[in-house]
């Protein structure tokens, strides 16, 4: 199957793609619950998918947990006060997700990326705007803030493994060993399959961030199990794989039309040229910008700082 | 025909797509004449494009005049003195190119491009590591300098007609009037067909730029026309237009095998959804910075200053 | 006398400074008027000097013209209400300085200054947050807007003269002869004697821009005779020159208690040392992220386009 | 004393400071040795200060340990191949610091600093050029390098705590118990008490970083003791504090001509407004990219990674 190698992060576009490749494209999955929400006043199309057992973790191929969804058509554009309506929808999502907010929590917030490439540098960009509060609290304590309840936030950039020489992985174990946070949240680039989702939809997981397949030992995954504690993870696609792009041009433009073997020799290298290529918009710049502001105000605004 | 809308800014590019779709594709093209040769120590391939007639320019598609081509595979690559290589050899294309640079010369370098977005901002970023001579020249004279004969060089990087709500032409020919430069070299980020060529080629031309389709009265055109003194494009491709690169998979995977319309509702949909979007490299910032200096690097060999 | 030699861009300052020297420290100077009030709303002090008469401009050793300066202590920090109301007071001196701002104008606003070098990049990032209009009302006239009248901006970064090889003003004139707007602004960043001074002060004058003493014959002039059309400047000091506050110290540490000779080889050594060298505060890379934004909303304000 | 109240990170200056302050200038200390040397080649001046007993490191403020210093007076400028010979010297002086570098070692470099703060910029602009190895050998073992013997590099920006909430120490603390260096070289930029020194002199030493007054029990302190291995820290003063610029003009200017007490409530608001400002040089910009290239540079020549 040709559709099953194209990649993407999106829990929502992994299932779409099951979906569509049976027969009956809305026939339920086994053991993977879907609930769609429409919020008005952010425009936002909310779908909550919950995977409960290890055979709809196979059939979606990720793992089990909940995944929500924020679609925001508008979100690409410069529009001051939509975007603080995302900020708050995310803001309401992220307390659904984060066990206890109610309670003083010490938050670990993570920017995974390279800062110096443009599409990936969506998580360093939100730590940057982000209001601390753990060094503060700990030489002055309580006293420093005029509040009942004040979460102890602190966050890290920790770079890529090119830069540093060290799994990003092994880099926040050491953190969080040093500091002992109650939850982590992670923020990262993602890569979707559709163009249309390209800086208009937010990932939330408590699945945290498991590179590459989602079988096996994993030194580099960023979950409960290898951290010891509540990883949350908020995504955006910024890129799309140039070979994705254009299997799903092929599959729009009439699958029925062609016939090809995807292990012939010229198709293999057309796709090959394709690699460490990807698709983004002319003004990523200004739009990672744009949504890195828009992310670190929702997490100001579930923590309740500002 | 399909690939005739294929977007590309080479010369060399179109030059081939012509030929391509002819039915023997090694038939001369009247009116052009294409001359090649390989130079080994920058491993570069040079092709030499001459548009001579007006059927010519017609038949590719681009204005009459010098086309030069160098494609260097490495040159994406982080090899400081490969990169010298292809200094010297751009250096030597451009005494070529440049009538009569033996005497002394006032010349304006023109960097266009938003340098906010990355892979638009190779124009202004070669601006930045200019040596330029002319405000030393009309303070101190030549006596600054240890040397008989030295151009007078002055640069500019007028930005974004979206940023200066002016076009690029109406400030260059604001600064011309002023300066009265004797020819000027103009330095753009350009459009590719092909990924392979993405970063490895460099274009030059004494047609200057000429947005658009090249037909009809142009107020933004950068031409020894419109300006009134010789204009010598440089151009790298930094992006591929993403509809460009479906186009030219399907081409690939085999045009017999499939037949659509591209004036079928669901194909022009398709298509438009991948406007605004362009295809690039993963490491695209670190490429533009090294391109950026190899070019001003020629740029001051060509004009002796170092 | 020592403390003529301070360098400062501001009127208010070199006002102080004339008065300071005279015996009786509050006798007024003739040419010269001061009028004083306090903008409670914006917490800011607002002085308005006139120089009227050739004695008075030569007494101050600034142009004959209005100068209004606005004093907001609290500017330098990062309270995003507090720089709204700053924005709107700007923007009403503005509509004060700005002749017939009711009327239509076409009007160029250039932002001076090297955008590499942090304490010098005000004037380019006005820019970059400008709302322009010129290039939508030439394409599309005045249905692009939805409004009964709205001003025809434009904007320039000219860059500086080291990168350019031209004087500021040889660009700004080609393109204002090219463009002709009625009226022209300009944004620079400024030196102060006064640290306190430092990113709280924001100068409006009608007299432009000459640099050096103020006497003679100035190609480099950014003035209403050298362009021929009104020029407004808008300055911030974000500088004190070090050997300025060398000299200030000295002034109040006591200067009663020590004299020494200014032309003593010993004393120009430690000056000379001072020289190319410059006091800022600590967070000046934010600072001027958050002044050029106060200033760029205080034009859109003015120009009413939001 | 008013000099001792002079802020210097360098052994150098604050040896200097302890001698002028003694009746003979050049006595020795107890407990200190100085030597001397010049290297023609990079035209840089080497003197090592070795403070060897408790006495010493109370006499000169800083704690037992060997300290180098290489004033290069044309560091500050931009000429290529001299920067080269400062790296290589440099290098040989990193050899003679680090212990048995002729056997592979593990090595952390951390560079300390806030890369949006340019003149702070230093150490984390000094990571971004280094050659990095450790994610290579981990992956593919020694055969990914055609060498006998390679050291394991790893490297890390923590940034500040203003923006982490944590301490430095923490996160290198963290980082080092999961990756287990053998040792540590920390890069950051200082502040200097003689304008002269700014960007001109680098000192290394194997002390380590101890924060503050260099007395008591330090959680933040960055040396042997706290760490665990042995620290190897590169300075560059890219500051002066601008409190210490006029307290040294005074000095100079002839302190028997003036007498005043710093005590006095005048003084001290004179000084306290000089609070939180520094002195740098006009293109700071670009001399931190420079210097940062010179340092990552000795850094890989003296790994032998190139």
């Amino acid at each position: 199957m040709f559709s099953s190698q194209i990649r993407t992060d999106l829990a929502l576009e992994a299932h779409e793609t099951v979906q569509n490749a049976g027969k009956d494209s809305h026939s339920p999955i086994h053991g993977v619950e879907v609930q769609e929400r429409y919020h008005k006043k952010s425009n936002t199309q909310i779908t909550r998918v919950f995977i409960t057992t290890k055979n709809g973790a196979k059939a979606i191929g990720k793992p089990m947990g909940r995944y929500i969804t924020m679609e925001a058509p508008n979100m690409a554009e410069a529009d001051e006060d939509y975007h603080r309506e995302i900020s708050k929808e995310l803001a309401h999502q992220l307390h659904y997700m984060i066990p206890d907010l109610k309670k003083e929590k010490s938050i670990l917030v993570v920017g995974l990326g390279n800062r110096d490439v443009t599409a990936d540098a969506l998580g360093p960009d939100v730590i940057d705007n982000l209001c601390i509060t753990r060094h503060i609290l700990q030489e002055y304590g309580k006293a420093a803030y005029n509040k009942e309840h004040i979460h102890s936030i602190s966050s890290l950039a920790p770079g890529v493994m090119a830069k540093n020489g060290m799994e990003t992985a092994e880099i926040i174990k050491g953190v969080i060993e040093q500091t002992r946070p109650d939850i982590m949240l992670v923020i990262d680039a993602l890569a979707a399959r559709n163009i249309r989702r390209l800086n208009t939809t937010i990932q939330l997981t408590d699945t945290g961030i498991l590179p590459g397949s989602g079988v096996g030992n994993h030194r580099n995954a960023l979950t409960r199990e290898s951290l010891g504690i509540p990883v949350i993870a908020i995504g955006v696609p910024t890129v799309v794989d140039a070979a994705t792009i254009v299997r799903s041009a092929l599959d729009l433009l009439g699958s029925s039309a062609y016939v090809f073997d995807p292990d012939e020799p010229g198709v293999q290298k057309t796709f090959q040229e394709l690699n460490n290529m990807y698709v983004t918009n002319k003004d990523i710049d200004e739009t990672i910008k744009r949504l890195s502001f828009t992310i670190s105000e929702a997490l100001n605004i579930a923590f309740e700082i500002s």
